[in-house]
């Protein structure tokens, strides 16, 4: 049903061949140039080269090392000004939101889930409506790199397998959650489950096509979706944490965005101490649970958090569009939880996690603005190098995944970009550009003379999906552009 | 010099029919459809119909009133999902510092200044090299909307009038500053005036080279750019001071960015009052003032501005990036200040005003963040319509301009834009996507039942330079893309 255009190409032994970027650490990019990587028919990463005289030579080494010839191998190689970088891993994201993307007006949380949100959502019931919506949302994110995401869905069962069949077949690493809401408070009429039974049996039937359509979860994973503690009866949550400890499926949820939802939560769980402890008597605080937001946690709930191993997805745009609050990152490292990045979109108003990697370092120079202490300024503010390992590694270990994708390493597979930055030239054009003066380049300008660590910081911080020439997951050219 | 391609098309008189969106006042756009809009062959509008049954019938109308035949025009109809808006204004943009968009670390404005700003700006004294910058950066700035720019070029004269040059044969209105700087103080060994002398002499040799390539400043202006108070005498000032009110020359000037620039005005003038002070002890708080940030200034400072009818450029993408602090819009209105926005490359990261709307609308959110007072929170919150105005009008008062540009009426010149957002099929690909899937529309996805509010603010929070079609200035197409 997808168009032909959208179709996967077939799975193809491939040679990467020049300059590799990725986390070495939090804080530190490895540049690895003059570098090959080779990749599999299932997409692994079998060998790789590095430390050599140039590209070629590296091409050769891995090519001896594999046994692979030229002529068996797709070859692709680095431009000037190119670069592969890990594809970004987008942690929390509302496929179905993705109309929305940039509406929010003046509104805060609760009051743009009622306006804004519910009302989309609910709209998708309509299978040929979902179709569009989805298969727009999963094409763009795939146009801006994002190799992995974990995407909420909505409570309509069909609609969410249908965004599991998108994504498999437009070839997108993705958690796929289908959203349970059983509370009457915090829904509208018609939107939302029933009961607690049918909180349960729905997401069991998700779980049980994706389980049909990608039996060991290679691609397509379902992942346990309580919307958050104000929309889920406790009997919802405590059914979900049993299919937790059974199938060993991940959790996503919400918590501690806004204070009026902290309040709320309050009011409802009075017996629980907080809001993270809501989950945790629930049993879905757990190392395989991702807790979007966390802004006004308190140091007991991160300590909470921290000893059950649990994730954060941090959203900055979201949390800055919808006014609520900023999240404290370093902090939380320092209180030993992993973080990763999410757009949260639609409260996030764009689906790039290259945007979402700028607003996090601009939202942490906004944090630190919070302070006189002039030390606490400086260690509050993220790096370009911190913002990436969050879109990358750091989301890789929020989803599980550390040890597949989010960086070039042999045994991992290939999910990653090919990146391309503009080159001007001496008369002040740009390199490519046709007689019109047009090229396809995106507004990354480089004039020749900066560091690497300056060209990623100008790729952070002007670049956008044009700069994303290719994308790969597992292996397979998933996204490609002139 | 400049290659042919960026060569200006003749003058023509042409007819813009389709919708038209413009600034009604701070917080109202105005949508006018099926409308037409005729410019004669000097750039000013010389008809308008509105109101009419559809766009066929407004065209005719204009071109009955103006007597011009279909054959003598060029006609510019909006397609599907089009439609015109007034040019960007950047009331505050250092074109020497492009090449540094986006690099500028954990620094702040005084470390910033010395290790990423002096050494390239020296460097433009270099004239291949300034070709090279102004040339990408003009460019760069047309095709992001930017009818008019206030520039700050350098302290070199040769380099400044080769910036000139480029905006009159690019065709971008531009007010174009030498910077002034005479105070060892704060400048590196080879960079900057040598004495209060040479501080006003440079400058008259720049204003008379502009005089010379433009007589009656029509579309290049200069305007007086003592770099800000610690980096300039008294003596010094007081000279621009004496030629502002000779020549009635515009004035611009940073105030009150960041806390250790404000002691170190402190410190170097105590006999000022206040930051704002100095300036106006030294003549140059006019009403043809231009105050970049104006992000920690006092109550009194705020009186003092208001008092003396200076404007105030917004700067938030800077003001973000170096930490500097959050500016408050709303209150600098409400004490009677006009406002206009500023991307403020290379402090800025990003040469878009389109970008700077949206980091305006983000920033005032953590602004309002800092109070817990409901009311307060709301007002500080701009608005996509608050955004666009400080983005057009706001900036065209600011710059002395409003008679001229800023929004479509009779008697205004045509400097504008032709704007596309990108329309989502029901198969959920994109309108005009060629058999690989390849579009230059952009990131906004329009599904169809969006209102035109929501459209706007899509385009204002995933917009970018490919929804820029088309840019004229004074009537003249200045850039175009497909």
């Amino acid at each position: 049903m997808v168009p032909t255009r959208l179709a996967l190409e077939p799975r193809k032994f491939r040679v990467l061949v020049g300059t590799f970027v990725h986390s070495k650490s939090r804080s530190e990019l490895e540049y690895i140039h003059d570098a090959a990587v080779a990749v599999d028919d299932g997409g692994t990463i079998v060998a790789m080269a590095r430390g050599c005289e140039n590209g070629n030579a590296a091409k050769d080494k891995v090519l001896r090392e594999t046994g692979w010839t030229h002529r068996h191998v797709d070859l692709v190689e680095c431009g000037e000004g190119q670069f592969f970088f890990p594809g970004f891993i987008d942690t929390h994201v509302h496929a179905s939101q993705y109309p929305n993307a940039g509406i929010f007006g003046k509104s805060t949380l609760l009051d743009w889930l009622e306006k804004y949100t519910f009302p989309l959502e609910s709209s998708l019931a309509d299978l040929a409506k979902a179709r569009k919506v989805y298969t727009a949302c999963v094409r763009r994110c795939l146009s801006h790199g994002t190799t992995t995401a974990a995407y909420y869905a909505t409570v309509d069962v069909p609609a969410t397998n249908l965004l599991a069949d998108l994504c498999l077949s437009l070839g997108q690493r993705a958690f796929v959650g289908r959203v349970c809401m059983d509370r009457e408070e915090l829904r509208p009429r018609h939107y939302g489950d029933e009961s607690a039974e049918s909180f349960l049996h729905n997401t069991q039937e998700s779980i049980a096509y994706i389980k049909k359509i990608d039996p060991g979860f290679e691609l397509i994973s379902p992942i346990l979706t309580p919307r958050f503690a104000p929309s889920c009866s406790s009997e919802g949550m405590k059914g979900l944490s049993a299919i937790h400890r059974r199938e060993h499926l991940p959790i996503q949820t919400h918590v501690s965005e806004n204070k009026g939802e902290i309040q709320l939560v309050a009011d409802m769980y009075p017996e629980s101490g907080s809001y993270a402890e809501v989950y945790d008597d629930h049993g879905l605080l757990t190392p395989k649970t991702i807790l979007a937001h966390a802004v006004h946690i308190t140091e007991k709930e991160a300590r909470l958090i921290s000893q059950r191993e649990s994730k954060v997805s941090h959203c900055p745009c979201s949390n800055s569009s919808l006014t609520s609050g900023e999240a404290r990152v370093r902090w939380m490292w320092e209180q030993g939880i992993e973080i990763g990045l999410g757009t949260d979109m639609s409260g996030g108003y764009s689906p790039s996690m290259l945007e979402a990697a700028r607003q996090a370092t601009l939202t942490s120079r906004h944090l630190a603005m919070r302070t006189e202490d002039q030390a606490l300024r400086e260690k509050t503010k993220l790096t370009v190098e911190e913002a990436l390992y969050l879109a990358t590694r750091g989301g890789a270990r929020c989803l599980g995944l550390d040890d597949k994708v989010g960086g070039f390493e042999v045994g991992k597979q290939l999910d990653a970009q090919l990146i391309a930055l503009g080159l001007v030239q001496d008369d002040g054009s740009r390199v490519g550009e046709d007689e019109d003066g047009h090229v396809d380049a995106g507004n990354v300008d480089v004039f020749g003379w900066e560091t690497w660590d300056e060209r990623i910081a100008k790729w952070l911080y002007n670049g956008d999906d044009r700069n994303t020439k290719k994308v790969w997951v597992k292996g397979r050219l998933v996204h490609s552009r002139r």
